[in-house]
């Protein structure tokens, strides 16, 4: 009981799994922990045992030396485990409980929280709104790419799985809920998807493929995905998108083709700021690219949702413009044509219920939509480099060996 | 019957009143007229009698040369008059009806329009969606500001005034509600206005003292404006808003003086790419001085709206960004507080009737509220150059004598 | 081209089809025309041809003699045809087009109109607002159920088929784009259905059907539809939805069967004023069975849609409250629960193009959902007799042998 | 610190002043208490010193004896105080802090709490969704009428108000957001009040002139407010409503005279289940003859928003049906108008935030329309006689002499 291992970022490029202590009802000191909330008591909280922890593409910017993160930081923001500990003022999730948990950090207590804009809480990071378990900047909550996690505030953060043996057998689609699959779904709804839409979606990365399912449980009547990689492209196809391989040039042409009309009702940027330029040049970053895209393709009347990142400052950007986090926008594209624009982190809570209860009813299978891939936590620093490399999976890591067997598409 | 007089743009800085045809029921061809919409009947439409017609800071950029109108275009789209003569398709205005016309035409039978989204009708204008009266690449339609003009689709764009007496008691207020009040009033409903917010207002030219209103009538506990221009701050004032003088530095440091905090809940950009820097450098041209702004004033969870007009060419622009429409915008800093952003033209039916409502019953002064100001139609071009000095005023023109005995403030 | 035969009502069960004029582009007198309809010239009106015109449960209200509707009312209001002869007042619908005509008729001029409100259009019927073709006090359009049948405001009113081949390709799926689609989705739409709900439908009937196969486009996660007729409980089982047979019993207990609770999210009544009462007792009348048992069904914080028609007076009611269309509800047992409610017409120009979207691009199978099956004009009043005795099908009259050769399931 | 005194129903027509235990962080056993909730621990909890404490409307239906509230029930739920003691588990509201409780008691963790739905929170109440203090059946809270009372879940229940000494000059005002304010507020908004409506409110006691006032700030152009209570209409006049005396007739007429036309836009029901008649025979009670005015009343497409409180059983009902809470309601009426309705508690969090914010700066004078009239806690008893007389005042108790000095109107 008294062990733990965890996943850290070990400098550029560098992750390894370390030896740490075991969770306590406290926010306790170490590598980008913010000094506001260090011996901050946590008896709100439980101690999750991770069953299911995924690797994150937001991961990959702190990996590749784009962020300010510290060596040492433990990594982690997508958790799926069973409940092994409870604080005293924890109430109604209960020992034994098999949880997700959202990867924003909320008290249920704010304002923000009780408006449901649980993505900005202003009770958890004493920097600005918002946090995150395992991340930069966002208070010093330890990652859950561990075997085990300390969740504050639980009975708000914690969704608890009706059945717990039947959500063992959907775990690969399950763990989905703490991250992308709702942060895909939010950029469909703020993109105004619904019944009869048509969509595009930039980025066949997990969460671009995670909102093309969510397009499709929204009714959409035809969903395209654009990327550069093939093999995303061609895991996109699988579940019924049609696709845009925008190193072939501007996906507007592509569109038309497909469509008969180069524009679509809906835009999603599941992409963000590290985002590459179209046509033949596309190696290059062209942080912008997506977003004029979309101005561009997004029909009159449209709305564009901005799940990607987009950062105030990025050390690695590649001009000083890009490195202040300025993009250079035509914005008048987009007023001419009265779209609108929402950003920012998903509020997971908003959406992970109905999302689970449409897994457990089979309504989407979204653990083969994104190619879920479950791995040993030793073998997370190899899920990093791969997934670095453009893999089309989503890395699953299976901390206790609880879901080794199981696999998605 | 046979006569007419207009305002005409005839090059930079020019404005003069036109002796012009009087309106048949036919687009005919003139200046700036598309090929595509020449000799279209308009068997649906009126001829309106102009009682009042308004110059608007939108017609300023085609009189201050920042855009390719031709000369002889004839101006204005802000109209409010009497029908005089109704086209055979006409069946529910009736010749003698007092009506407001919005300033986005729209036909009443496309996508767009039947969703209420008339700032974009697909059948009006073609090259793109979304038409207006007297307006540079807008398809064409002879603008307003004359005798006599003519109003396709009258059924669906004409607001009748339920009793033309009362009308004409408060001519100066509805003349409003065919642009600058609903526009105003988009401004803030897109930002989420509502009963108890703060605000701020960026602009206190008539559309941002229109939101200002508009934001006092949804209910905001604080509105908070600002401008460089200190009688126009004092406008502001002089109905109750907070003001914030861009001079003198950043909004940031006068908003926490008035709110205990540096942070309104909603934002609205009444000035547009012609915006110019905050503090010492105030006067020159800075096209995304207001939206960064906006992104760091907004707080975390809000939303902005852009009412303010932003454009894909500025052949006067500051630099070969600004020349090209493309705008260095900190996105980062939106993207970390999860705004939302709305752009475009106000649908103005989505709105006029339900503003005509609260002026018919005194629950806004809006011709105070903006310094309505008739004017003779022959002193057109005097109105449009003080008020490009930043005059305090709403010229309304009063082609046929029938306001000039009124007056707002 | 001189010639026309239409279905009419001649008295409680009698159905016959007459020879009656081609329709002119003017308002006719006849049976059920209102005399402040008369003679009103419809020059925005089109000639459709009928390819597929539905007989709806709605008419079965008259056809039972529940309603005053006189003899020779001409019947149907579920119209999908090719535009024939357009009126001078047309512009964007052309002769040759293939069009779903919405059964409300709808001015796209009025108030109700410009809100998306069509189902209460204030301008087609003199009575008051809302209207249909072929329905008592609806003003006197004639109804559908012909070769040829006048549509006016046309270009507000009709849906165009983007291409017309692959539209007669799945015909059958779009005729339901004229009532019932839109009818039962927007039930859904009121009853708050969407990703992840949990859904009960009183009612097999095709309006319930097509509400089920709207849950389930919106994402719903359990969609249970409840009758007393067996045939059309396994139609609804026949495309993935549970089931729940009323005469059986109390549906609380079946629902807990199905879901582990014995409540929904969302509740749809499409069932209406005729309704009859569970268990033993089902097939006598009990006109507010169904409402009550939809408070009760429904969980705290749901919201109940009711397509379903109820009537201001039923002279064939069981009692004299019933005659007068009083309904003994428990307000209390929903108020308890902070229940919704929506009533009314259902505005189809709100949803059917983005239905016709799901449709062309196989995002559902409304015509397997609901049995729908082609009959020649001269069979619509066997088809009428049938589907009062609860035939499991949605009778699809083929006016001109159009479709003859195509069934759905 | 040992003592307390409160407010306790004693039987029909009986209200006194009992002392009572001070408060503990636990739920004690006492009259009305459900003994799945006694010994309940309350860490989360607060106890508050009680500065206003109001009665309401919705209190009288249990000191009628149309409850089955047992002798001994503490009453109150309509509580603003002062923090003296928080329970361990509570993290962000602080001894000392002056805030407003919801009178609906919320645990901030359920479904329904995560989704705004504080007024039917699943964790409070063991027989059912929804909770308030001092109040029969809802879990046994003890009532707020007291000089302390215990708070539970203070951090998401509580509103803290910003500035202490800038609340007391505002407690008459601040006190309404208890309940009654946000209550009549939700009455409004759930009948789709907005800029430029016309409102009918039925009802002029408290909560219908909070509606009213609510439907003032929300930009209303007419409210209208309905009673039999000449001095209660009186009231209404007093800050601009029109008004209507139901015993004078039938309410359409009066209302046509006002407005030109017999229909609103939006009907708020301020009644609930004790209604009377209108007209010569209106001091009779007749339960369903507000809903079924307000479906006569409200204009098609318009909304009814019922605030108003409908019962499932009602001891004293006038007849068979009344006894069982069934309504005979004219459905068809509102059917054939495309109308909905809303009923249940406010959730009182969703808004009292924003009308806090409107009270503080000047927008609203809510102590003003409702007649707020501080009187001592001994007072209470003649307080609810008075009341029940039909005084045009909102008694505020005053339990600690802190607001003596302080007057509304």
């Amino acid at each position: 009981m008294a062990g733990n291992r965890a996943v850290a970022y070990m400098g550029p490029g560098k992750v390894e799994v370390l030896d740490v202590p075991y969770p306590e009802l406290v926010l306790k000191d170490g590598p980008g922990v913010n000094p506001a909330n260090v011996g901050r008591p946590v008896p709100h909280g439980v101690v999750v045992k991770a069953v299911a922890t995924n690797i994150c593409g937001s991961d990959q910017h702190m990996v590749r030396g784009r962020t300010t993160a510290p060596e040492g930081l433990l990594l982690g923001h997508e958790i799926t485990g069973e409940v092994v500990e409870a604080g005293p003022g924890v109430e109604f999730v209960k020992v034994g409980d098999l949880v997700s948990v959202p990867f924003n950090i909320a008290c249920g207590r704010c304002r923000n929280c009780k408006e449901r804009k649980t993505g900005i809480c202003l009770n958890v990071n004493p920097d600005r709104p918002g946090s995150a378990y395992g991340y930069v900047d966002m208070g010093g909550w330890a990652g859950g790419q561990a075997e085990y996690v300390l969740v504050p505030y639980a009975d708000w953060n914690c969704l608890v799985f009706p059945d717990k043996d039947q959500a063992m057998e959907k775990i690969l689609d399950l763990t989905m809920l703490s991250d992308i699959f709702p942060t895909g779904f939010h950029g469909c709804v703020t993109a105004g998807v619904g019944v009869g839409s048509t969509v595009y979606i930039a980025g066949a990365g997990p969460v671009g493929l995670a909102a093309a399912a969510g397009a499709q449980l929204l009714g959409a009547a035809v969903v395209i995905v654009g990327d550069l990689n093939a093999e995303r492209l061609e895991r996109a196809r699988s579940f019924g998108c049609e696709t845009v391989d925008v190193s072939k040039g501007d996906p507007k042409d592509q569109i038309e083709q497909i469509l008969g009309v180069p524009e679509v009702d809906c835009g999603v940027d599941a992409v963000g700021f590290e985002a590459r330029g179209h046509g033949a040049g596309a190696q290059q970053e062209a942080p912008a690219t997506v977003l004029n895209s979309l101005m561009e393709l997004t029909a009159a009347g449209g709305a564009i949702g901005i799940p990607g990142l987009y950062v105030t400052g990025d050390p690695g950007g590649i001009d000083e413009a890009a490195k202040k986090g300025s993009l250079s926008l035509s914005l008048g594209t987009g007023w001419a044509k009265s779209l609108s624009f929402t950003t920012g982190q998903c509020p997971v809570m908003k959406y992970n219920r109905q999302l689970m209860m449409a897994i457990l009813h089979d309504k989407v299978h979204i653990a083969d939509a994104v190619g879920a891939t479950p791995i040993p936590l030793d073998q997370a620093p190899q899920g990093y480099a791969d997934f670095d490399q453009g893999a089309p999976k989503k890395y699953v890591i299976d901390p206790h060996g609880m879901i080794a067997g199981r696999s998605a598409a």
